[in-house]
């Protein structure tokens, strides 16, 4: 660290950084260095968006100055077009590490073996990573500084990744504020095609049955529909390049749906016979089990909370009472829902804390007054 | 009204009301309805279950005396044993109108006919309902009197009840406060395999593929997870009953996912094939506009929120400060989440106003301090 200039914040990178792409994310990688001190150098296709970019004060433009030397180049283009940006930052900056920050990773470096192939490329200057970090709204309009702030980055080394390379990776990640972590290209295509795509996937097969129905049958819905199709509200421009880079993954867990699917839709037609009852329990169980392994706050195991839930007025002060309440009376939260499955101009607040900490809360809540349904 | 005792809270019913079965559901029935003034008998098959139910309030026990003559009987039995339990009922108190709560209509509807055909039975006193509002937790010692209050009571006359006996089944969900609404049996359990039935289905097959997955890989889990997955920690003993009571209507919703599934499966197979883009699009398009048909809070149109997110420190005191500012900058919340898929003591609170007020609370936060991160 002795590198740091003592009149700037600390930074991990030197600079200056290169960012190809001012959409969300790469604006808002630009903002979030230029706060850190680091020079950042700015270009897009669009000369609209990279005025945008360069106006939110993300950095400057690179122009066509043959005397720039960048520690780092971010590539921040859509999946589809990102390996052929990588290929050329490669060969437009020989000195510079070029790490790419799309949402997967093996269809980017086996475009970019086969471009290499072509014409050699020094592979070993690149790194792939994935923030997970992206915003409903996109553009750098919607850039934040911010955005990374703890938040996952995963950093994806493949075989020929420098270990230079790497740092400057993590360093990336680091001075945005972000939690690192390292998988291999492989291993993140996976682990996201589990615990994102297939979601996304579910949540769309799931919210496309609600296309015809009536809307008598819709009045009934309630929370539990309403987290399962949450996200079944996401944009196809972003999620089709996902799903054509990473298919192979995707698909392979969902024949393993699939077959879980046969198996039920066979217990439920005849519900009656022997081991009907059992077949369905134990699918409920393996739901149980799979959803108690997903990791609790903050990255520590996965914690039993405790639920309860408080009748509020339709009203922003009450439940802004209420947690203060809470803190005063000394429990911490670890979730809270907001439940509108009412009709009413009334709400229901579902809290959870430790379980250690349920009956405590219940119990100091009734005595400030405050209607607690369980 | 004339029949409303001036020293007593208002009530529609004038009771008595016997409940049979004292779990969570009857024993908050029993609650709701003793604090309402109304006199309420209270019967189980465990005794402690129904000493439970008495010492917090619920009514007294029924016992054998011949000399009860309720106006309601609320059957608050399981769905497997619920048709039997309401059969004795309309043969004991041949004056009564008789209710049960379960989540099922059709399937009791057609065991109480079957019972019918060998002892005649009066149903034209008995109607189904469905209260929309299940805990977490099981057992008398969960119940509360406001179990009801501001949720969905689904009444759900069949062919012959009478005018009388659904007005009886309409006032017992007055009494607990409850949002009424009317379905036919068969409308009811359509409606609850596609809105509660099938997200089920889908949430646990979607858990059950993590049962398997490496800790490096869930490491990855963000809110979509978490969303798509949480009503999968629902309990196998309150599903299997569902699940084989109801199985035909969710066997045709899981047909036709299964048809779709097979569409993505097949397109997945060939991502580069001629039209497989746009069959990715439509999938995810299909979801957009059935998601967009859940209603939105208190039963009204679905209304298109905008989402903006803080950052806070990981302490109940910082929410509540945050929700107190909000309302006093005059913008009412529209729904809230905490998002832990970060790896450090810092959360992101997600919120959502209407889109018109989201500009005006960025700008108002920012001034007072916040870090507003779109």
């Amino acid at each position: 660290m002795a590198e740091h200039n003592a009149q700037l914040p600390n930074s991990y990178l030197k600079g200056p950084v290169v960012v190809f792409g001012t959409g969300l994310l790469g604006t808002s990688i630009g903002l979030g260095l230029s706060q850190r001190g680091l020079r950042v150098l700015l270009s897009d296709p669009s000369p609209s968006a990279l005025s945008v970019a360069v106006d939110i004060g993300a950095g400057i433009p690179l122009g066509t100055d043959p005397g720039v030397w960048p520690e780092l180049v971010v590539v921040a283009a859509p999946p589809d077009v990102c390996a052929r940006v990588v290929a050329d930052a490669l060969e437009r900056f020989p000195a510079a590490f070029v790490v790419d920050v799309a949402s997967v990773k093996g269809a980017i470096l086996r475009e970019l073996a086969e471009l290499s192939a072509k014409t050699p490329l020094d592979l070993s200057r690149y790194v792939g990573t994935h923030p997970m970090a992206g915003r409903e709204r996109a553009g750098a309009v919607s850039a934040r500084g911010e955005l990374f702030n703890a938040m996952p980055w995963v950093v994806c080394p493949h075989a020929g990744s420098s270990a230079a390379a790497v740092q400057a990776a993590q360093n990336l990640g680091l001075d945005l504020g972000a939690v690192l972590s390292q998988f291999s290209p492989e291993e993140h295509d996976e682990a996201v095609a589990l615990v994102s795509h297939l979601p996304q996937m579910m949540a769309s097969l799931v919210a496309a049955r609600l296309q015809d129905a009536a809307p008598h049958a819709l009045s009934l819905a309630g929370n539990g529909l309403r987290d399962v199709t949450r996200i079944a509200a996401s944009d196809a421009s972003m999620w089709v390049p996902i799903m054509s880079a990473n298919a192979e993954p995707i698909a392979a867990i969902l024949h393993a749906v699939h077959e879980d699917l046969i198996k039920l839709i066979g217990t439920l037609d005849g519900p009656a016979a022997p081991g009907a009852s059992l077949a369905m329990a134990k699918l409920i169980s393996a739901g149980n089990a799979g959803q108690a392994r997903i990791p609790g706050k903050h990255g520590g195991p996965a914690q039993p909370y405790a639920w309860l839930s408080v009748l509020v007025d339709d009203e922003p002060g009450q439940i802004a009472q209420l947690l203060t309440e809470i803190g005063e009376i000394g429990v911490n939260l670890e979730d809270l829902r907001l439940d509108h499955s009412s009709g009413r101009n009334a709400g229901i607040v579902e809290i959870s804390v430790l379980p250690a900490k349920r009956d405590v809360l219940i119990d100091e809540l009734a005595v400030r007054g405050w209607k607690v349904l369980q």
